[in-house]
């Protein structure tokens, strides 16, 4: 049985804090720590844009070089993208110190980061706080460290699922920042996901990669890619259950990971920036599921289809065009839609093409004037 | 020397006309007749939307079956698409009526719809008033023709070019329809253009190809492609020059045939709907023009890009990263970008990428609330 909590419980031997220190002007929460007393293994999955924040870079080699890590540092109200060869150095500096303060090399821990592009780290502010920082870690920290990440976001987006293998209860906690344009100046999406769960590195690796391809590969606002986007998951077997890898216990993994994964994509969506609707849109009869997510996603990301949500038309024209543009080949005479009341703020959008059996459900936002407001006047 | 008109001048032996037959309840123009009263070849390139209206699936096996034609019927008000074969039979029946009036085979003719989506084709309201369309053909008719192929748009788009091969004058002439998110339902692009030059039927496919690439496929306000999508060359011969094939005199015609296609295609994004800046973005030091056409349009389809333009906003974070999303392998520090003033009409973005000497220049709008209103509200 599979037990679902909308807020995040931190799994055995996880601690995490939140505080400001004064990135942000605001003076909200701006720097969290999400830690693991004992040695946990990664996966990690970052952004496909070409041009990578320095955080991304960075995760990246430690990656290649470590098979254990202990801690994930992130700040808010500074992305440290676009600070070429100094942004790295600084992204590195962040890890050496939290590093040093946690007695634990460099290479064990994880940073990334989210907000103001362009301009450099403050790394003095950091540092000064990062005493302070760790010495605040505790199991309930995590409530300071989920709105620590937050940039525009309008809700800490947080999920909890927990189940049992054999006598071993396990859980995974998973926490994220919006990609609904958030940030003044770039949408980033931040995911942190924490299990107890005794898990061997490819099983890990696979079931993140199928969780993502089907929650936050399956999510779109407005198309737009950011340099900073991360999921990162942490597992440090503290649940002492028999090692997952392959067999029945993967899919009960997986199967918990997906909802977790799930829950905080449909929750960005939720909070996008300027929506007034949350919409699922379902392709199905699609000859494999990489058609349907095609179709579904070219329909999503419409700025016809999404206006038309919003001024709560059921343009169904919009809806076949936009699937006939996405290149997957559909007869008009084949298409059969279903849309749901549009007076109401969550839309269904159900679209068949009658090809074959698979289907992909994706979740949009609609395309609105506050959008527009929020990303033209952010000066 | 090229001589350069910004109006509809035809060529020798071709006619034209437009009249109000009531498909538009406005009693504006709505259907337009161009006519070659010598046999011309003909050019076409239609929307690679997967679905296709059905005057575009009409015209397709007319120019399979056909080497000559002599008319283009076009009405707008009605795009006669999500017609299904009812539509299809319409699109035929109209080629039919049209032809027989003028005494010539339906498939010498070509038929092109803009409009209210999924709707019949008032047929009897078209088939009405045909006699008086062909008894008003004549070489001014070219200014009632432009403005009944509109819909929503706020000025006829026509350009004309004048050269010459030895002795003889050639004239280019190009009228257009926009794909500002045209009609109440559905963005559709309609382009004619009318030679009488001598050309072989594989330089004009050449030529037609190349000009488009460059011009209507570099253009793009929403990315939203349309169904009805066509563009339309007529030849007929009528200068009486040397045949243009190969060699120096084709580079002329296509020199000629770029300007016309390029003209018109600026003024689609000048009048694209909400529009409030015209936005050409030139993409340098590629490595193949298709990266640099595939990472300006990638720039020029960007919401968060749009929006900053709207807001004035220099958001070179939003450039990089749009870059980086196009998928073509850049890097951050090869990256120079210059953005002319933004309190301008015109802007004006330049994107080095340091990676080659291939370039290519795409044109944009800006993404305002008033589009949205229009996309929204047309109810």
């Amino acid at each position: 049985m599979m037990k679902f909590y909308k807020k995040a419980i931190l799994p055995k031997n996880f601690k995490a804090n939140g505080i400001a220190c004064g990135i942000k002007k605001s003076k909200k929460l701006d720097l969290a720590l999400f830690y693991s007393d004992i040695k946990a293994k990664a996966g990690c999955l970052f952004t496909t844009n070409k041009i990578q924040a320095a955080p991304v870079q960075v995760c990246k080699r430690y990656i290649k070089s470590s098979k254990n890590f202990n801690a994930i540092l992130v700040n808010s109200g500074n992305a440290n993208c676009f600070t070429g060869d100094t942004g790295i150095r600084d992204a590195e500096l962040t890890a050496e110190v939290i590093a040093r303060a946690l007695n634990i090399k460099k290479q064990n821990t994880l940073v990334a980061s989210t907000g103001i592009i362009a301009r450099r780290l403050p790394l003095n502010l950091i540092k000064k706080a990062i005493p302070q920082l760790v010495a605040g870690l505790s199991k309930q920290g995590i409530g300071k460290a989920k709105r620590a990440i937050m940039t525009t976001d309008l809700f800490a987006k947080e999920v909890t699922v927990k189940f049992n293998i054999g006598a071993k209860e396990i859980t995974i906690c998973g926490v994220a920042k919006g990609a609904g344009m958030i940030a003044p100046h770039m949408a980033t999406m931040l995911v942190f996901i924490f299990t107890d769960a005794n898990i061997t590195q490819n099983a890990i690796n696979k079931a993140l990669s199928i969780s993502v391809d089907n929650s936050f590969n399956c999510i779109t606002v407005d198309g737009c890619m950011s340099t900073n986007d991360s999921v990162m998951l942490l597992a440090n077997a503290a649940s002492g259950n028999y090692l997952i890898d392959k067999g029945n216990n993967f899919t009960l993994f997986l199967k918990a990971l997906s909802i977790t994964c799930l829950e905080l994509a449909k929750m960005i969506i939720r909070d996008a920036e300027g929506a007034s609707k949350f919409i699922e849109i379902k392709v199905r009869g699609a000859k494999k599921f990489e058609h349907a997510k095609k179709v579904a996603l070219s329909i999503a990301n419409s700025n016809l289809f999404k206006t038309a949500m919003f001024g709560e038309n059921p343009n169904f024209g919009r809806i076949v065009a936009s699937a006939g543009a996405s290149g997957v080949d559909i007869k008009e005479k084949d298409i059969k839609i279903k849309v749901s009341p549009l007076n109401k703020n969550d839309i269904f959008v159900d679209v068949s093409i009658g090809r074959g059996n698979s289907s992909c459900v994706v979740y949009t936002s609609d395309l609105t004037p506050e959008y527009i407001k929020i990303n033209a006047e952010y000066n």
